[in-house]
């Protein structure tokens, strides 16, 4: 299966869903990888890669590493090796592989070519479309970073196969999201759908692939409709943040955070409380969380003005409006949000 | 005088040549700039703006702090003072400063806006238009960077009253380098009038800066055409590097450059000996230096391939053929050279 994403600029690159073709480069190519993913699948993907000269760049795994020291030990390693303006790297990884990849391509002699190759659920669904890349300070998550578009995406389900449960199910968050703002459709076929079965998951990336793609298309800036990909995760970066990000997967805090979403659109009238039911017994089909226990209610809400989305002091919310549509709206008032994390206290 | 810039995605910015306007901002700005322009100009500059909120980062002068470090220090102040997206920064100085606040911008919340007003001849008609931007680290010049546009240039002749003679001359190089490789009719008019004059510098800023706009406009990642502006630069580089970059400033060591090309250019039977002349007259009538006592031939030939524009092993020359247009060619045998720079033992 391919996706095929033209930017506003005209610009456009291929998401190809399949077992990886092998790949010829008459360029120096250098594959930023983590240790994890080395061990399990670096022999697999070099088997694929025939290049004038290949190198691999293996940095520690895990978020907390994800900052500018790290950018440094990239840059290095493509200056030691000389790559120049003609040079590739391929990120061969997760999420936080694939956004400092980005970032350093992007910036290495004012940009260079950059190829992902995601190897978790939730970065082939998600992390890999759209361009975001960047890294982590002390202020906050992706604060630095650029827009930056890859040449090529390719989605290889085979390492999924390797993928702890947990994590697969932070990854099917993620298009259960991509259903229920924009596709009722495609919602309905997950409900009818086991995505443990490989073709099914193939369908499942491609369909939110295609639909965030779309999205993006329309927004590549994220000045408006792009604001909608953040369903769940104004409540969920909260949810991350008060457990110090140890408790959670991201995509765990976004499914709690999608059902506390669905609690406020239940409440102000633009969701039934049947379709918020049906949200979230699909998520618990996979053993996503749903539910949390907020302490203290006005700390929580107080939360929400530490995001970096909201340094005007306004809180923008994702609301669905039934599955398959959604607004963004910062017009809900204080006492409505209050009186729905309330009702999280299991 | 107006210049309008439009890329090949369609933005566009305006690059103004006149005494600065009052400016008004509904949201945060930054000006970074340096001590030096901060003593004689940052009053004047403040005077014109109305700002929602308005703070200056003053960084250290001097190439020596082109670097990473610097690039933090500036981030660090946009988020101490809660920058947001819609922020904006001024990059207030010559090309350091342009470069290093253009890169905070494309970097800061991945981009946010920024305004170029260059304080020296040369950043006014040629660091400020391209959309270049960036660091330099121990491998080299500028190899970390983005290539990220200005949302508009302003250019006031009022800061080259207080320009150093020597920096002015150096500006000279850059006009007089767009007109022998673009435009006989503009060299003509700069051998007829004397840039001293305030009228005839606006004249001169904006037909350079034109010149450079359509040139950028062709090609804005630099895969084709606007390597003609390295004209001068492939043998600048290398004067700047053997005398430590503490003999000549930047646009001198590019003048002596476009001497030793246009050398290159009457060996080969591309100008004639006389037009040659001309160009050296014209660099000479603003003492910009035209000779160099090469040492080593040899030496001084191997230093080409240091250039990063190198790594492939070929050198590029620029060479112009006549007086207003040029060739880029990497088909130069290295006895030619060697000859030519043999002439250079003054």
């Amino acid at each position: 299966m391919i996706v095929n994403i033209t930017l506003p600029d005209n610009t456009s690159y291929d998401i190809t869903i399949d077992t990886l073709k092998n790949m010829t480069f008459d360029r120096k190519v250098v594959v930023v990888t983590n240790p994890t993913i080395s061990a399990l699948h670096l022999d697999y993907l070099t088997s694929k890669i025939d290049a004038k000269e290949l190198s691999v760049v293996t940095i520690p795994d895990g978020e907390e590493y994800k900052r500018m020291n790290t950018i440094e030990t990239i840059l290095e390693h493509c200056f030691e090796h000389k790559l120049n303006r003609s040079s590739l790297l391929i990120a061969f990884g997760g999420g936080v592989i694939g956004d400092m990849t980005g970032f350093a391509a992007s910036i290495y002699q004012r940009g260079i070519d950059f190829i992902q190759i995601p190897t978790t659920l939730l970065s082939q669904v998600d992390a890999s479309v759209g361009g975001k890349t960047g890294i982590n300070n002390k202020y906050g998550k992706n604060l630095i970073g650029a827009f930056y578009q890859p040449i090529a995406v390719n989605i290889d389900p085979h390492f999924l196969t390797t993928l702890p449960k947990r994590e697969f199910g932070a990854g099917i968050a993620e298009i259960v999201k991509m259903a229920v703002t924009f596709n009722s459709d495609f919602f309905k076929w997950l409900e009818e759908n086991d995505l443990n079965d490989e073709e099914n998951i193939k369908v499942a990336i491609a369909k939110s692939v295609e639909t965030k793609a779309w999205v993006v298309s329309q927004d590549e800036k994220e000045r408006g409709l792009r604001a909608a990909l953040n369903y769940g995760h104004t409540f969920g970066h909260v949810i991350e943040n008060e457990t110090n990000y140890d408790t959670y997967l991201h995509g765990e805090a976004v499914g709690i955070g999608m059902t506390m979403a669905n609690a406020l659109a239940v409440k102000i009238g633009y969701m039934t409380q049947e379709d918020s039911n049906r949200v979230t017994a699909l998520l618990e089909k996979y053993d996503i969380p749903t539910t949390y226990n907020i302490k203290d209610v006005e700390d929580f809400y107080e939360h929400f003005f530490l995001d970096k989305k909201s340094l005007d002091n306004k809180i923008k919310f994702i609301v669905p409006k039934g599955i398959g549509d959604c607004e963004i709206t910062a017009n809900i008032s204080k006492e409505d949000v209050i009186e729905v994390l309330k009702g999280f206290n299991s």
